[in-house]
């Protein structure tokens, strides 16, 4: 029987991951993969951190845990896999079953066959039409060629004023890298908000109030019209439509686009999102070609619907199930949860599923909650805030989605609710699930357990909860309301809701100090966390009290909170 | 309508809890807690950390995270709960529906009515009837004055040798505690490793082999026989099947014991574990009588058994379900996985479910699989090193328990299992699970997917695994193998099985030196974690060797580990 030939176009992460599953199951197989570039198999996600001088030399970024580089001769000697580098595929010719490359440093051509092929071809950054995006200064990055020289710009420039155009992902992990080399940083989004793809509105104020503590600058609902350089060709600053900010190095992070021109070339099934839709199989519309990674859409598990979540650890787990069937194997794809998470500022934040802005969007009815609240005990020195956000079908109380943010450990809530969600637990399976406790790693009570627990209450109409944002907004009109600050007199200091409507009545005297409170008139209830304000909402609910809310989060979301 | 009195028994965790939720449930009750000592809702958790001096004060283990102390004030301002404390309930009187107290301070006695009563009286610590028990200077640590009687005793009596007997969680945990204080320590344990009711033998015996690292001095499958003091009948030395420990301090952690007698004097149900038994409302055999904590056997959600696990995270959930049952709801507890975790000696380790001994000995066909990995990117100049082992049906691949153990954050994967197994969750499920990724957290494939993944592919037959234990059992019994250590020369230094039988061939050689090996004979093949071993026990395989298998956990749990 002839050796099977399997051709891998794409060689960064669902590339070799899939050249090495189908190494393992298929000793027989002729394996290759196609590589425009100079390197394979390379941790693109590890490039901030080569910004910031956390990783020192981005060859770190292709070593194995073994310290082997994972170039051509890796692959070969360890895989016998083949690995083409500067090799473009120019054309995929289906009926003959074969990929036409050309090649960079010979500029020859030649043809591939292939039994099965594997498109494994990314992404690109999207770069905004802007005058002057051509100036010296103006990067991209997703490449590793693209953080050295952004490396060498920040050495060799003196450069000391960053703009980066785009507050997602990849700008916010920019950002900190080299507001932590004291470098003067702007953060540019069109949108109102910080990760306006991973964030509900409250907790991207919530970041960006940290944020612009730690000297960051924001510019947020903000539109770029254009870059402006010097006489030298080189950038100097950044026109919006507020104004101009200085910068002598742009970062554009405004997202990537699929690659599916050789795709679509080919009259593959490009999908609705734009990226190329393949099956639970990660088949394309041709049984013989395999695609994955961030060139394809994704099932969403919560919705049905095919989204478009370029992630490297989806990408990962992409190469492994196409590994798998190219090389006769079955295995599904189940889809996605878009979970995301990441580090900036020392802050650790992410979601996972729909944010509750998204699932609204679908026409679900959607009751959502949010808790302030510390990732361990206490009085375990070592705790830190932390916010949670669940959102949920009303009624039913499936999980739909879930954010979180803070200084704290949130990646392992999130983590557990991914992993709920998938499973199409309902907020009740969330109330007495097992989770470990210890003083370092938890409270009695998990985070977790105390969202699901507020979620429930307020399902049951214990109280009603009104967020920092949507009372701001009443203040702001004038509302006529009474707030009832329930905290200690030595909490207060700083820490107060400036507003002549607040009266300070510590929950040990609320019972006594009733009459001061007019019954006929709306309350909101107000503490540090949130905690005492339902308990104290439940009390004057319990006295009769008609119209009664709480401050979901406490002070603790309204004091650090930004508008948009 | 008459007020509902509710009477809580027990005022440390599951009572005030259950009190809490009670009253925001229902503002007309009366609502008493009655506590033997002189604390309530004390976090004794947190006890080996005042031990350790990372927390200054005992006092701030009952403070709420307002810095108000929960004490007999705080209950009845805050909460109009009523708290008797040096208050011992005497006996229950069910036809009469009242509780016989015994008022310590004043010797006097009196009656308490109910309509609903909360056992929630706890559990107390086991002391094995040795010789010696009474000398001075031998504790056990479950309350805050014996911590504060051991603190005293370090400070004022210069102990420099702490013996501790019984290898269980806060054997651990206040090892870790006085080590950190420069005491000399040993361990004493009666089964044959550490922590037996919490870890499989080959993660205890890396962890013991951690511990030893750090000069804890271990005695385990040791018997102890007595206690020795000096005249002035203070403890010197424990005396043990295998000689005398010298110490001038020794703690008694050999577990707890459910209290009770109480319930059944009162005619109550006393469950096959020898703690009160429960329906799933928590309520005991008199509808009018609900109990929680660690007084309570719990239901177990893998086997469907009762079992006994006294856990403070299982008495705060037992408290809000009787808090809103005893209320007129009707809220189920599902039951428990013994999820527990703990941190010692800058270990993270922890299980959740069953144990493979467990499973095995409930007569379950069983395949467990162990990986050596990182906790985050490896390439991410923080990343720890960790284990993790599964415990599944062989087959059907339900997930059974989980254990891990490492410098890394382990506690994140056992929660997300926690939840998978809570959701009768499979391997295959975890295969593509949707977890966070990015570097300072996770690598793109977690250390779940990758155990997962393992597991898929030893279900496959793709490969055959021997673990460290049970390599170095044949080795010793002189097996005739082919040990192929497939690392690069410069991994190997210290780090090599010193064994005849071992030959150094690179994996990226393995394919020209095969002619080296001796197909007729067993080869097992070695290296760092377990993955290069699995591939060239796959390389081999399809090369036609027949009797091949790989190293599981590598060689970072070979050389870790420890007998026993």
């Amino acid at each position: 029987m002839a050796r099977k030939r399997i051709v891998i176009i794409g060689g960064m992460a669902t590339g070799p991951k899939a050249a090495a599953r189908a190494r393992r199951l298929d000793a027989g197989a002729e394996i290759t993969i196609v590589e425009k570039g100079t390197v394979v198999s390379f941790g693109t996600c590890g490039l901030p951190y080569y910004l910031s001088g956390l990783i020192g030399d981005l060859d770190e970024l292709r070593r194995t845990p073994a310290g082997l580089r994972r170039d051509e001769d890796y692959f070969w000697r360890q895989k016998r896999i083949r690995v083409l580098t500067r090799t473009l595929a120019l054309e995929i010719q289906r009926e003959k079953k074969r990929v036409a490359l050309f090649h960079l440093d010979t500029g020859e051509k030649s043809f591939l066959p292939y039994d099965q092929l594997v498109l494994a071809v990314g992404a690109e950054p999207v770069i905004p039409p802007l005058a002057g995006r051509e100036l010296e200064g103006v990067f991209t990055l997703t490449h590793p060629d693209e953080a050295q020289a952004i490396a060498a710009a920040i050495k060799h420039w003196g450069v000391k004023k960053v703009a980066i155009i785009g507050a997602g992902v990849i700008g916010l992990e920019v950002a900190d890298a080299l507001a932590g080399r004291r470098l003067s940083v702007t953060l540019i989004e069109k949108m109102p908000q910080l990760l306006p793809g991973l964030l509900d509105p409250e907790l991207a104020g919530l970041l960006a109030a940290h944020l612009e503590r730690q000297r960051v600058k924001l510019a947020l609902g903000v539109q770029v019209l254009g870059l402006e350089g010097d006489d030298a060709g080189r950038v100097r600053r950044v026109v919006t439509g507020t104004g101009a900010v200085e910068a002598d190095l742009v970062l554009m992070a405004c997202g990537v686009r699929p690659n599916v021109s050789l795709a679509r070339e080919a009259g593959l099934k490009v999908g609705e999102t734009g990226a190329m839709a393949v099956d639970e199989y990660l088949r394309t519309s041709d049984p013989a070609i395999y695609a994955g990674g961030d060139c394809v859409e994704n099932r969403h598990l919560v919705t049905g619907r095919p989204v478009y979540t370029p992630l490297a650890s989806i990408a990962a787990r992409h190469g492994r199930v196409i590994g798998t069937n190219v090389s006769g194997g079955r295995e599904r794809f189940p889809g996605i949860l878009g979970t995301t998470v990441l580090q900036a500022f020392d802050y650790n934040l992410g979601r996972t599923g729909l944010l509750e802005k998204e699932a609204a969007g679908l026409g679900l009815a959607v009751r959502s909650t949010l808790i302030a609240g510390t990732d361990c005990s206490h009085y375990y020195p070592l705790h830190g805030r932390l916010f949670l956000k669940l959102v949920t079908e009303a009624g039913s109380g499936r999980l739909l989605g879930a954010q979180a943010l803070g200084p704290a450990e949130v990646v392992k809530r999130l983590d557990v609710l991914a992993t709920a969600i998938a499973c199409r637990a309902t907020v009740a399976d969330l109330i007495n699930l097992d989770l470990g406790y210890a003083p370092p790693f938890s409270s009695a009570l998990d985070p977790v357990h105390q969202a699901a627990g507020l979620w429930q209450n307020l399902e049951h109409g214990l109280a009603v909860a009104v967020t920092p944002a949507a009372l701001k907004r009443e203040l702001a009109a004038g509302a006529d309301l009474q707030l009832v600050d329930v905290r200690e007199p030595e909490e207060l200091g700083e820490r107060a809701i400036k507003d002549r409507r607040v009266k300070n009545i510590p929950l040990g005297e609320l019972r006594e100090r009733l009459p001061e409170l007019d019954r006929n008139r709306g309350v909101v209830t107000v503490c540090e966390l949130g905690v005492r304000g339902y308990e104290a909402a439940r009390l004057l609910a319990q006295e009769g009290f008609t119209e009664v809310r709480f401050l979901s989060g406490g002070l603790a979301a309204w004091l650090d909170e930004r508008e948009g």
